[in-house]
């Protein structure tokens, strides 16, 4: 059968090493796992920024960071930047989100271009192309969090009485005197949530994702589902916050000649607040375990929406997704959080499954090939039957992975993946005294080599071969001295060719190239 | 005084060397002389593409092309995009332009924003941010021509009857027996053009900007007078048409070198109709003594409106440039038109009158710093008594070299200029069998060096202090490997500093930086 809906899946922070089909030894996740099994599973996949905003702005617009323009969190889309939901919805498709995005709307654009923000127009420029069935970006510090928000309207109505039981019962536990014990505190990251667990964000956004697919009915849909867990604040609902134990935690990859004369911005990183802690023992032991049952929760509601979808059959005309929008560091390479290129920042799992027939002597297999978050959105648009508008999308449609693995296509695969970073935001930036418009950063991941360019600073290179874990900086190797040179050509000729000539199909400019004359315009004619 | 109002003039594909004051050895330009007597001369000013729609577009929204995406004619400026109006309006300064911007409106862009194209935000997005008092883009081959144009109606109504009288009597000579010889035709540039010369474009739209300036009033104004002439059809009025003749004719710079084994993409464009017929001494012979007239017609009448401003005190308090969008190769290299990169083709005059009485001692000055098109916004958004929004402006504002022009300001003036060139659009994209998106060119000019690099081609160098005619490519030269590595790197420095985080002002990055834990979001805390 072929395609007729579309789930997007996301998890936030997650690093692809925690799935039990990405290879994490001791936390089992089935249901993901079942769905590799039936699809395909991209084990080299990147995402554009290892920065939610960023990457997900690229995943949403299928285009690298430097052409969309949001270089970080907060930073707004530029209006006129077009979506997967622009992409889609011509095709007759209805685009929703339940979850997070993280787009900041470009409200002065819209001021500036008299777009209504309560316009259907307006809306989708502040939801990212999304209708937005149930946006929740899912971090609420009480002096942002709105009252109507609608999951805590939902938990204020099941008797969690507070202004903010976002915080108070679903990311806060309860000490032995009652007393209020914050998730925004790693040290609390061992305790259970206060909420039950058929009320924490993961079940709910879940139910909301099944009452959207039950109400859309016949027509075609695409639904991005995007779950804010495992990303902090590091705190799981019983029984999660207990299934997981400091026995079970993957040593740190880590190594003392790290730290020695590191490259100037990771250095700098090293120094940040959450890198400092998480090379202690005491706090991997205590987040690690709770990081992992958030997981673990996530893979048993992916497990009943896949049930839910099987008993519509809806999974025989489904195509879907699982992803994340970048990694965690959780001790690795002495930092933490996210914001470099370390594999466990940056490369993210990808599952996809394709119910066409035509995929089916794909499935249960490994595509190592290099894979871009910015794939899904041309993926997304052929999947519904279109041509992905080529002068705008940058990456290109995963489908012939599924369908035509052996490349019957002709078109070469990528030979490198790109990831960018923006550090203006951070600490990091102000330790090293860059300028706002001179903390930039790029990877070049090809098959074999890592190459990292920070504006203003010596590269840094790795060795994927002989060097899995990157713990050797090649970056001052007087032997690689030519591959860094090759390395960093190949990094000028990708943002040479960024796609920025967007208002004009590639097919019309064919079609019009060499016509002036045709059209009256005869200039040089004697 | 301090500025009021500003007045943008430019001319189109108007060479800088055929002003009086730029060296021309026998077309005197008294008037434009005059300006540069009261300002400050720009000796080494940059278009930031040798085409006229992308370099209007860089200068509209003072951004290079490569951010603004406008890469050829007709390419439209992708909705979003600032404009000079969009900056200057909200000074409450009144935006208007008479004559051509060479926009392509955002039809698509509009429609899926909702912008209503009769709203006033919509003519903005149609008009390049100007009021369109007089909008005429100035070549109507009569498949094209809008039956009410403007400029046709006045025609009309002073009795030169036809469907396009721009083209029968503006553009058009007539032949012994009254037979029309259309001015499309280069063979017909001798003769003069059937509309009086004050019915004539120049005339008319020097009469229009008139017009605006007395309408204007009180309330500052800013008015970008846009002559289509002297581009192409090269046919000027009487007396003009016969002002000049060959011998009046600066010999061309060309060298037969230059055509044994040229670069491929210099190849190819020499190979062009226009290229051909220029290298004709018949074809120099009619067509320049005509672009001289036309050239000779702007000054006169660039005197008439200068007169008109001095009669009601205005140019004591408005800032007056004069400029083109790029140049012509008149068979100057074996070319005809533009689109490359050698000084005929990329280099702009730009004339800056400052009334100001601080640049009272920059009057009369030439400056030959590196200065670039995408200036003139910065320019006049300080000189309007605002701050250039510096993370969308590319170019730097040129009141400091009016103004402080010993460089008090300590900031270092920039070291290379930069213009693109996207010949996809041409036949000698076909020849080199180039696809749609692999067709681009850059040009990094220092004080010394031109550098210039078309995709999948060798680059091409030249050395402009011993050969500032450009005849001896050093593009290959074993010599200058080391110069053309450090070029290609400046390259690609400046492509990596593009201003693409459009959506936030630097001051509001600077003060955000490193703030989320003050507003809750506490990650990384034990």
């Amino acid at each position: 059968m072929s395609v007729k809906n579309i789930l997007c899946v996301m998890a936030d922070q997650l690093l692809a090493d925690y799935l039990s089909c990405y290879g994490h030894p001791t936390l089992q996740t089935p249901h993901i796992d079942a769905l590799a099994a039936r699809g395909v599973r991209f084990s080299r996949a990147y995402a554009q920024a290892p920065v939610c905003g960023p990457s997900r702005m690229s995943f949403y617009t299928g285009r690298y960071v430097s052409s969309h323009g949001s270089t970080y969190n907060g930073v707004p889309l530029r209006i006129g930047e077009m979506t997967i939901g622009d992409h889609l919805r011509p095709l007759g498709v209805r685009v929703a989100i339940v979850g997070k995005t993280h787009i900041a709307a470009d409200r002065i654009g819209m001021a500036r271009l008299g777009v209504d923000p309560c316009s259907i127009e307006g809306v989708y420029v502040r939801e990212c192309g999304f209708e937005p069935y149930e946006r929740d970006d899912g971090l609420w510090p009480d002096q942002s969090a709105p009252y109507d928000l609608a999951y805590n309207r939902y938990l204020r109505g099941l008797g969690y009485d507070a202004a903010n039981p976002w915080h108070d019962y679903a990311n806060a536990a309860e000490g032995e005197a009652g007393e209020l014990l914050s998730g925004w505190l790693m040290r609390n990251a061992t305790k259970p949530a206060r909420v039950k667990e058929e009320h924490s964000e993961t079940a709910y956004m879940t139910n909301r994702a099944m009452q959207f697919i039950d109400e859309a009915g016949e027509k075609p849909w695409c639904l991005h589902l995007s779950y804010i867990k495992p990303h902090w604040p590091y705190i799981a609902p019983a029984p999660y916050h207990a299934m997981y134990g400091r026995h079970d935690i993957i040593p740190p990859n880590r190594h003392q000649r790290e730290r020695k004369n590191p490259h100037p911005v990771y250095g700098a990183f090293m120094r940040h607040e959450e890198s400092i802690n998480f090379t202690r023992t005491r706090v991997r032991d205590a987040v690690i375990p709770a990081y992992m049952g958030l997981i673990k929760q996530i893979d048993d509601h992916f497990g009943r929406l896949w049930r839910f979808l099987e008993e519509r059959r809806l999974t025989e005309r489904t195509l879907i997704v699982f992803t994340s929008d970048h990694g965690d560091y959780l001790g690795d390479h002495w930092l933490g959080e996210k914001d470099l290129f370390h594999e466990e920042s940056v490369r993210v799992p990808m599952i996809l499954y394709d119910p066409h027939s035509r995929a089916d002597r794909t499935r249960n297999t490994v595509d190592d090939r290099l894979v871009e978050a910015i794939d899904l959105a041309p993926t997304f648009v052929e999947a519904a039957g279109g041509a992905p508008a080529d002068h705008i999308l940058e990456g290109r449609s995963l489908l012939p992975a599924t369908r035509h693995p052996d490349d019957s296509t002709g078109v070469p695969w990528r030979t490198a993946a790109i990831s960018e970073c923006d550090y203006t935001f951070r600490w990091a930036r102000l330790k090293l005294k860059r300028p706002v418009d001179g903390a930039r950063g790029w990877m070049l991941r090809t098959k074999r080599w890592k190459y990292i360019f920070f504006e203003s600073f010596r590269p840094q290179l790795f060795d994927l071969r002989t060097d899995p874990h990157e713990l050797v900086d090649l970056g001052q190797s007087r032997a690689c001295a030519k591959i860094r040179v090759d390395l960093h050509e190949q990094l000028f000729a990708w943002l040479r060719a960024r796609r920025n000539r967007v208002t004009l199909p590639n097919v019309l400019v064919e079609r019009s190239t060499n016509t002036y004359k045709n059209r009256g315009f005869l200039f040089g004619v004697w």
